[in-house]
């Protein structure tokens, strides 16, 4: 019997880098939460305490800072200069992974003015980018996490069929709400017109289509929402999506001699049901490993 | 040795009612966690196990529930129709806490048109409302958690003592964040124009008030605030505000040869400057058990 | 109408503090979260930004690392250390208080065998202190939070009110879950046989009388923990306990043709009871100030 | 161009289970979290809105429920029960993932005896446990999470590469610390002697390894925590683990005259170190779907 070390990465987690751009009076922020992971020939480390090969994560904490003194752009072009650094830095180090999250902020008005160097953040919705470089191979996701979303009417769930332990009653008008996961994989790294007009259109897109969307079910409200980025966005090889069912229980106030057309609902932490799905392009380039180490359906 | 009883109280906590206003195609909703706390003579169910007195915190449950059937208003209004109807439930009963957590959705937009029944929730930042009426008197306390604000300049740090343990060097220019608590005491509980713009005046003016305060000090900026909403609202006794100082450091980028002239900051999570104070209006009435239970300077 | 600062209070919140005594190959560790609070007169810098009367809560930090030096002792020990150093260091500063979280390890077992340098956290439960310096007065808290604690049977539940509201069954056997918070004053600085032992029986105790107590409300519970602790602990003054009530409801399986005697049931998130209260000795001495900040019925 | 539904699957997340057997006065207590996914033929759902394939996450919740009457085993036992049901319910469905949380309690000691009815929450720590079914295949996974675990001493760093960005010096003795995340694949899903004992012996593994392994890198450490479970156990066919490096920094106390040797450190939050690697048989059996959908090197 032989036991050896299968696939490894390390990385630093979790940089909280701030950049402020004073290249004029009006101020723009970057605020920006940075993980970095290496793939490559690691062996001796782990099976020696070998370090040769070992790219401290201090260093690779260092680097993201000092990108940063340029500017850091957008995170997926902040993502792709880091991740092609660390791949491209000594010969043992075949990939790079590179996970940004950013922080939105918006300034806060005063007069009715937005104000020059003062913002208040925008909200708990998180803009993300992965970009994964491994040898000549480059590619980027984008994505967005925690956009809160909540329909009063436009939401049935029927027909679904009926087994020992089902109780649930069929319904035509239900709460629909959910906090929206999405990723998407772009066919390049280059896209037109930008990756922040993009990433603003297919968020628009997302929002408009659960808005728009007489649900039957939360899965074909999923569907639509990946659908139409795609329709809308050739540059998007596939989006995934994973959306919670957070379920808003209509109350029963029959017990106080009320009645309850729709107005009282209980909402409920746990549990919750779970949809994830993704929607692709039959056309779409290869993913090869732009997943790894990225929760979806790898 | 007599050991006995000292102050108790009891209550639900966290009760997630969402109500839903459907009397036109344009919805509105309402998304609350509301905790009730009742107060009096509950010795017997504490030393001999008898519950004679115990209005069970299921039954204040359901009483949401059912309050809410009717429309929930303003945050302040539904805590004082609650605390009202507990304080005067039973002759045991002498006093009734109210606490509602209000988290805001805005209208989702379809083709530029905000949506009759489709939103997305507006953020981390919680309303807050907290109403305690203990025999015949009464007493609201709105406020706001989670408001979280920057700004790149305008903020100083000088002039402080030395000793043996300081080594902070003295700043002309610093990023000065935090996330904003703020707590004020209404004078009455019928406010005129209305909680709803009550609230949206203060929140305006604390935030103003960040915006264009050349900071000397976090303590400087809450004062300022705090004096600003009560130079502007004479329904407002006093205002308590809870700022964490969020440091943002300037990243050292000396030794890969680079400068940092205000570009890049690591933003720290702990430990953080907590920087609390009240502001109060001379003539405002006592404020007697208002903040009885609510963390704040009692 | 004159507008004038309040009650106010600023500090350094959370630093994290590890403290290794080497002083034999058997090591041992404390593990502490540190908070430290100045008041006194610091109305200049709120009013005018001047920090002459500032000590910084780098400053404070700077000073909590510095005296761990000469190791941490009991988690009172240090907050009394640093509390009489804080608020005797100026003129202004009047009092100071300090809140010490302390985290348990306890050692790896390697070969049955306790090892000399390699821990584990023992659990989510945390270790409180809180110590309080007023002019020439000293006020000690001691606690816990974080201890989870059930019993599958020996908790009862009936004979309250009943109104419009109120749907509650009554109930001879049910689950009773909670996570206690408890803090214990204690009658002086010095405690006999030291506050670690102390802390050691006041905690057995607690858990002994939850174990053995049948209860017929929480409220009881709470209560008999109480008085089981100040029967026992002649310096402790008073303990005030806040025990939400974690709610196990029975699950209802008769749809799927099966009873359910006692054996599954549903752990909900919330809402929870809260059921909070204090026990006293009546020849305690005064709290004064000694709960100021702190949660509790202040 | 066509757009098609990709992978996709569903279930009920958090199912929370406590399941009590009173077979005896002395009680045993299972605390679960439950999560089950569901994979088949779900397209109608998605692109049409039809659920006549949809095994509703509500039937499911309950499922969770009706099989816990039965009493629930170890967690490894439950999932699988689960599992080969939803997999062999219907048609469609052509694979189910249950993937179960199990929270340890420990019997309160009343007078130095285990208590037969009350318990303590042993901790953060979580036992877990994945089952996967697909068609004829079935894969076990089972694995903890949050074992915070350090030692003072017997961590080295050294002999890095040094680039432009480095700035780390070089340590010969560290605290080493991190909270261990760890999953083992079992060759088959009848293991012997059970999975509890198995669950035991491995975590046993776990931490005397890390204790008794002196460290040149957090990479060696895992691997020879991961090879020494393959060592012991025949019946685990591989180990993946993810050891986040939970920075403590030695304090500089020198600009206030101390020295620190290795008494002092600041415990950091963020960023930190993430170290991870799959630990291999070489004639494991091939892993398939087990890992599909479970974080790791998928």
């Amino acid at each position: 019997m032989a036991i050896r070390l299968g696939p490894n990465q390390y990385g630093k987690a979790e940089v909280r880098v701030v950049a402020v751009d004073r290249s004029s009076p009006r101020h723009t922020l970057a605020d920006l939460n940075v993980s970095t992971t290496l793939r490559g020939d690691f062996g001796a480390a782990h099976i020696e305490g070998d370090n040769a090969h070992v790219l401290t994560t201090d260093t690779q904490k260092n680097t993201v800072f000092a990108f940063a003194r340029d500017g850091v752009g957008e995170p997926e072009e902040f993502g792709l200069r880091l991740a092609r650094h660390f791949a491209g830095s000594h010969p043992w180090i075949t990939g790079a992974r590179v996970a940004v999250e950013s922080y939105g902020w918006e300034r806060i008005a005063v007069g009715g003015q937005p104000h020059d160097h003062s913002f208040r953040r925008s909200g708990g919705e998180v803009r993300t980018a992965v970009v994964t470089v491994d040898g000549g191979r480059e590619h980027v996701l984008a994505g967005l996490a925690g956009l809160v979303v909540l329909k009063t009417t436009g939401s049935e769930f029927w027909g679904f069929p009926r087994d020992r332990y089902t109780t649930l009653a069929e319904t035509r008008d239900r709460i629909l709400a959910t906090a929206v996961t999405a990723r998407w994989r772009y066919t390049g790294t280059g896209i037109d017109p930008g990756f922040g007009e993009c990433f603003a259109g297919v968020r628009g897109t997302l929002l408009e289509t659960f808005a728009d969307t007489r649900s039957l079910a939360l899965q074909q409200t999923l569907y639509a929402m990946g659908r139409a980025v795609l329709e809308r966005f050739a540059e998007v090889a596939e989006v995934r999506l994973s959306l919670p069912n957070r379920h808003h229980f209509l109350q029963d106030l029959s017990a106080y001699g009320l009645d309850n057309p729709g107005v009282v609902y209980h909402a409920d932490d746990r549990p919750y049901g779970l949809i994830e799905a993704t929607v692709v392009r039959d056309d779409a380039p290869p993913a090869e490993i732009a997943w790894l180490g990225t929760p979806g359906f790898c």
